[in-house]
């Protein structure tokens, strides 16, 4: 049994502009929940219906009914235990490492999907333009599978960041040098622009270095997309740093 | 205006084994439609609104209601065209390029970005076993954003299609060798497992190299996506062909 003001405040945290005032957001599904359970998140709240409840009970889970719980959840489906968790503080850029930034990335499948490569790649950090979509969309997350807990995310501008950055600057486009003859250094950034709109001009003019995956053949397909993109960018930067 | 039982046509076909019955197929979109009448796909009937009717006048298009295309179509919001096409007949395969091979994948989602990387790439001939989802499923035509016209697809008894083949035949693994680190041939077999089981016991007794593409850092990511993971192996695969 939970208090109808605590349904409440779980299911306002959808919203984003709640999840910014509350510094709080909602994982749902037992992978996701136990991997955030098991990293450095601090947890608010745990809400398990009663099949669960044995399994969640070192983290003094709060036992919810099936409709309790459909109440809160963002899914059509809920999985049966739902964890609220604190936003943490953003932290320090480590400028020794690779950085990959998004401009403005707006479908939560494909931030989360991106998250989700950083992690298998090791790359640590990732930088969001303010406009790309929140990390803490129920979407994204569920696109993640719990590796947001591996991934330190950063918003901001990344205009004025990439002024001051001393760091090379890579940037994904459709024109630039092929990515399989170019030597990648061990740190950099690298930046995916927009899904329809790619790299947007102000940023465009901080790129040192334009790369593009060639296509083959005969191909009209017109990009790829980011997600797909990403993941080639990323495989061919840690196959260089491997090749060294 | 369109006659009831060609609307009840349409509608039907939303489900395989009316696609299989009448051997037609449905597109939406500008996009995918536009690709479709520039390739060698057969046309049955094209379907638009009244505000595109100009546009595809040289197709004879039949001009409906937003009532009626909704009726047919599969998409919570029409697109203002629709169009049927015939299910081409299967052709002989080529062995003298690279063949993708697909052990179940049975997300409609998955098998449509993975036709858009084929085409990317240049990869003409994609080989499903016969438990793959259907590429004419509504939800995988809208991934390939308009591709599956540049891409022969393939159905068939995979297991014995490599009892057969004298190809070499790679398949994607958790243990394989690092993709990094082998040499891919000019041509072969590649094979990707279904999302949840990798690929079976015994398409994988039939693997002649087991490739891998590894991870980096303390990630405990348990595996990419199948689309990520086709998407960077296809890479290493053109990668491999630039350099000779």
């Amino acid at each position: 049994m939970v208090v109808k003001s605590i349904i409440k405040l779980i299911k306002s945290l959808q919203q984003k502009k709640h999840r910014i005032e509350h510094q709080l957001f909602v994982v749902e599904g037992r992978k996701s929940v136990n991997e955030l359970l098991n990293s450095s998140f601090e947890l608010y709240g745990l809400y398990v219906t009663e099949d669960l409840e044995e399994e969640y009970q070192s983290h003094q889970a709060n036992l919810v009914s099936a409709k309790e719980l459909s109440q809160m959840s963002s899914l059509k489906t809920p999985s049966g235990v739902l964890a609220v968790f604190h936003i943490p503080d953003q932290k320090e850029l480590n400028k020794d490492e690779w950085i990959l930034a998004l401009d403005d990335i707006s479908d939560p499948g494909n931030l989360g999907t991106i998250i989700r490569l950083c992690d298998w790649f090791g790359i640590k950090q990732l930088y969001c333009s303010n406009h790309t979509v929140d990390c803490y969309n129920p979407k994204t997350l569920q696109a993640t599978m719990g590796s947001i807990s591996r991934v330190e995310l950063f918003y901001g501008d990344l205009d004025s960041f990439l002024s001051k950055t001393d760091l090379p600057v890579y940037g994904s486009f459709m024109d630039g040098a092929s990515i399989y003859q170019s030597k990648l250094p061990e740190k950099g950034i690298l930046i995916m622009g927009n899904e329809a709109n790619g790299i947007g001009d102000s940023i465009s003019s901080k790129v040192s270095h334009r790369i593009s995956i060639p296509t083959f053949g005969n191909s009209k397909t017109e990009s790829l997309n980011v997600a797909m993109a990403t993941s080639i960018l990323l495989s061919e930067l840690r196959r260089d740093s491997e090749e060294t």
